[in-house]
């Protein structure tokens, strides 16, 4: 049986009461879909206790974006969740679901709290979403705050808010290890995301133009030694974006989302690309090769 | 024996290693005078475990401030400590003083986050030090994170620095209580401050001009019923200003640091009043009277 909370008080209560064990922790904000499931199984195959939050954090969207009209779907949420956790394998697991009724006990009308992280956050989605990240990580401490695991897991689809988030532990000293789990993706390659239900068919279709860029750049550098791979990648990354909208598509170091320089391991190819009002992202992270 | 810590990680072997009971931190800029010493000796008494830290930190000073010249006086800061806890009051208390002698192990060359608390910074010294109260709550936050307190002491001098940081530690829910002591004054009336040696000898005078008037507001305000209180003062204060160098002169509910409404009970009356290179500040907090 799930136990389904609704209430920040129940929440306290229960969270002072678990039993001994590890407490895996898995953020999001519904709607889920195989990729959330995958983190939900990791942590419960890692963790005694797994606690799944559902939030729509307001904090995270924009003034022009979709908070309004994002997906609430707990029921169907808590079938998933049921579903998953019937297997055998779970057995003698716990989870737990924490999906608060009144957004205020998450942020209190009072709240003027604001945690930046500086550096990582002014790239990639951090320039066409001014304050995006300072909402995630804030909701973020936020739930740790009250869910205080050990373990988080999360997706990397979205990477950058993965650093993010990494390096505000570690900044603010706290006790958590981020788990990243690898990117769920339809058939055809499209990542999974709430917001692919937003296509219309036509759109769905040209969303493949995402992941196939990702994916023609990604061999694109596997299959040249660097640094002659890295001004192959820009030339097609610069080719790319002259069809379809694209918000970025980029070629960074994957620690620092910087350039990258000498001390450059694996990069991150990471794409923004709009489709009528809806706005998809997807990356992939490969390893450069020198020649010997 | 005081016990003097200087590396981060001896801290934490102590703290790891530290006796059961309660801890009460009190953290300084060193330069210790009479007003930092009742923190530590309320904390003394309160507490099983002192620690007091001293540490310059450069986040809270903006470009053109004095964090260069800011004095640094660890070993009369050391001696006044020894002095002040052999007093038989405290015998069986611990008394331990983190110094740490590198910055970087407070703040690492790639530190980059930041604790914003809105609303009560934008007013009074948020207005002219931009970015101030974010280097406090962001070195508060991570001294906390280090010293892991039940208690600790702010001296109410710095009245916004307090309360911002009450708002940080109810947002961030941490587990701390923090405890306001009354400002020390010298004789003739001056809050002690480690600024006032920056004074000459004329402008040591003209600063008494700064408690002189606070007084006078105060008893404006408790000698007449509100609003006419407000009335006379707010009347008070703008003749004040018109002699010598006001950065604020403000009458504030003492809560929200707003404008006083109907659900005032306590106004703040906080004066910023710069003499030459140097600024001091000041304030009272006074109830307000009613007629029945």
């Amino acid at each position: 049986m799930i136990e389904i909370i609704r209430t920040l008080n129940q929440f306290e209560t229960f969270r002072n009461n678990l039993r001994p064990g590890t407490i895996g922790f898995v953020p999001t904000m519904g709607n889920l879909h195989k990729g959330h499931l995958s983190l939900v199984k990791e942590s419960l195959r890692q963790n005694d206790n797994t606690i799944v939050s559902i939030f729509v954090n307001p904090k995270q969207f924009g003034p022009n974006e979709d908070f309004e009209k994002y997906p609430r779907t707990l029921g169907e949420d808590n079938k998933k969740l049921k579903d998953l956790y019937r297997d055998e394998e779970f057995r003698g697991r716990l989870l737990t679901i924490f999906a608060p009724e009144v957004p205020e006990e998450i942020f209190p009308s009072n709240f003027s709290t604001k945690i930046t992280v500086g550096d990582l956050t002014n790239k990639l989605c951090g320039i066409n979403r001014p304050g995006h990240f300072d909402g995630v990580t804030t909701v973020v401490y936020r739930l740790f705050s009250i869910v205080k695991p050990h373990k988080a897991y999360f997706g990397q689809k979205d990477y950058q808010q993965y650093l993010v988030c990494k390096k505000m532990i570690e900044d603010l000293r706290l006790n958590i290890q981020l788990v990243p789990m690898p990117t769920k993706r339809d058939e055809d390659g499209l990542a999974m995301s709430s917001r692919n239900q937003y296509l219309t068919g036509t759109d769905r279709e040209l969303a493949l133009v995402l992941p196939q860029t990702l994916e023609k750049l990604k061999e694109t550098i596997k299959s040249n030694f660097w640094p002659e791979s890295y001004g192959l990648a820009l030339e097609l990354a610069g080719e790319s974006k002259k069809e379809g909208d694209w918000d970025y598509l980029e070629i960074l170091d994957a620690k620092t989302l910087r350039e990258p320089s000498e001390r450059t391991h694996t990069v991150i190819l990471a794409g923004a690309l709009k489709l009528g009002h809806t706005r998809l992202i997807d990356n992939k992270l490969v390893e450069i090769r020198y020649a010997r």
